[in-house]
């Protein structure tokens, strides 16, 4: 790092640097815009702290997201960077915000919506709760499955839809996806210097949130493909799905997570969903919403219909996704 | 993790079942390949040991490799690997390696090359050299650069150039490039279970290899964009490049490398070759060729004329690098 503060924009200008094709950075704002943005769609944003990447930078483009708003690492972005978002990406059509159910979060964007309404821009809000580690569905933090919006949704207003049409498939999305994530280390925010909790060298921090938060229970270590079952079980059975339903899946490192690992443990979920009988439409692997360095892994599961299925498949170009009609797999 | 000694197959299994329109794989010798091979071009491949991931499977297909050959986690492949991977691919028009410059890589190429020889396979071998850690030319071992080598030469091979052609590509590619790592962690062998080497909190090891082997040179943490100077001085005196020539860069993290910490130094080398007069034709960020969870960086340059610039920019579709004509850059 080079100035303490300044590593957010810092991070932004390099991601700008790597995609001037794709997306441009405002600095006052620590705004990513997508470049080259159609007029009469819905304009989709979103945004939240920092030390998530390739969250959310990395899904701004055609067929994603307009807008993406940095806070500071694990911060909510103010309403002032917000409201100047919506003013800056509006259409005739509205701006549809599809955030994460954090308190900061909420609080801003519900304010920057009053700012812009004042300036006579429809606004909606979709708010994603996928993380199943906590029991209360209105304490559910938002995690993967937020990305999954940004991906079905971004297509729907990229064909055109209404808002009211766009805000129903991206709640939809919410509605029938859910995540859990692991730690097998902490991570440490720059500011503060330390780590977020303290595990031994065999211990699993299970139900992780995506800012090191303790998660919801400590178990021992396990071998991978027993992980894959403790995980998926929770999914699938918050879900409810069975056999013979289509799903996509997820399977992520948190930050710090090498390759090999990655790789083995999507193996392992991949079979495990299959011996359950459920049909994988699409997969991701690699790294999508992160936690700074953190070792570990995420693994979410949404299960779709028809319409989710043609509009996960739809084309998209941003610094991640990058799909040509019925690619059915990203790395990043 | 699961069984110990099967971690290698199951992280093969896990990118195959993710990209399985894209590559195949033998489990019986862990080789990767590429799906609809061509008969009328140069088979290219490659190997080494495991842990250097996406390396090298993610690099097979369209415009690259035909075959990557893994070993255990930072073990040379065996030779009976290495032949039947040349067996598999082989073509008239013959079977190039392009590998990097270790001693056990080095002895079962050959010998695997001479067991093809007798089958009447022609083949030729490239040693790639520039990790400019080490003074000494021909101790230096191979890096970053090797996979730059997989790109141009696999385009060439795709072109339907000769052998020859192609061999002499690749050496041209490895002539002109250069590559510098650093850690600010070390990295732990799943069958060694201890780590490679030991670093005070604020300290960096300088001139790291790829398997976590020591550095050259150890020194106190200095901010990012002073390190992004020192790394790239140490490659520009070393190619003796010069304002005004165009190269292609490479910045990576070393596995366990967050992505903030990648975006904000690759902005502070872009920078640095930006004021140093170098034009840079293309760059890279992400992750290539990594060293398990180790954290640390990697900067590679190449210095590109005409040839190098066409065949960098040609298609080419593998798990990781997907480019479409002048595409400039990839993030993994």
């Amino acid at each position: 790092m080079n100035k303490p503060g300044e590593e957010v924009r810092e991070m932004l200008e390099g991601l700008v640097m790597a995609f001037p094709e794709l997306i441009e950075l405002d600095p006052k704002y620590n705004n990513i815009y997508r470049k080259y943005r159609k007029k009469d769609k819905v304009a989709i944003i979103t945004g939240g702290g920092s030390g998530h990447e390739p969250a959310y930078g990395g899904f701004v483009g055609y067929g994603m997201l307009d807008a993406a708003i940095a806070g500071a690492v694990f911060t909510s972005p103010s309403t002032m960077q917000i409201y100047q978002a919506m003013k800056t990406v509006a259409t005739e059509k509205g701006v549809l915000s599809v955030i994460m159910n954090y308190t900061g979060d909420k609080i801003n964007f519900k304010a920057a919506m009053k700012l812009a309404e004042d300036d006579s821009i429809k606004t909606e809000l979709v708010i994603s709760n996928d993380d199943v580690a906590l029991k209360d569905k209105q304490m559910r933090r938002g995690t993967t499955i937020t990305v999954l919006a940004h991906k079905i949704a971004g297509a729907a207003a990229e064909e055109g839809m209404e808002i009211a049409e766009v805000k129903r498939i991206a709640q939809k999305v919410i509605d029938n996806g859910r995540d859990i994530g692991v730690a097998l280390t902490p991570c440490s925010v720059p500011a503060a210097g330390k780590y977020s909790f303290e595990l031994k060298e065999d211990e699993i921090e299970f139900g992780i949130g995506i800012h090191g938060e303790p998660g919801v229970q400590r178990i021992k270590y396990v071998p991978s493909a027993e992980l894959a079952k403790i995980m998926v079980d929770k999914l699938v059975e918050d879900l409810n799905v069975k056999k013979g339903d289509e799903i996509i899946a997820v399977v992520q490192g948190t930050g710090g997570t090498p390759y090999m690992e990655k790789l083995v443990f999507y193996r392992d979920v991949m079979n495990y969903l299959n011996g359950l009988g459920l049909k994988t439409y699409a997969s991701w692997v690699g790294e999508f919403l992160t936690s700074i360095e953190m070792q570990g892994t995420r693994v979410a599961i949404l299960k779709v219909d028809e319409e989710m299925k043609r509009l996960f498949s739809a084309p998209a170009l941003t610094p991640v996704v990058k799909t040509i009609p019925m690619a059915s797999t990203v790395m990043s």
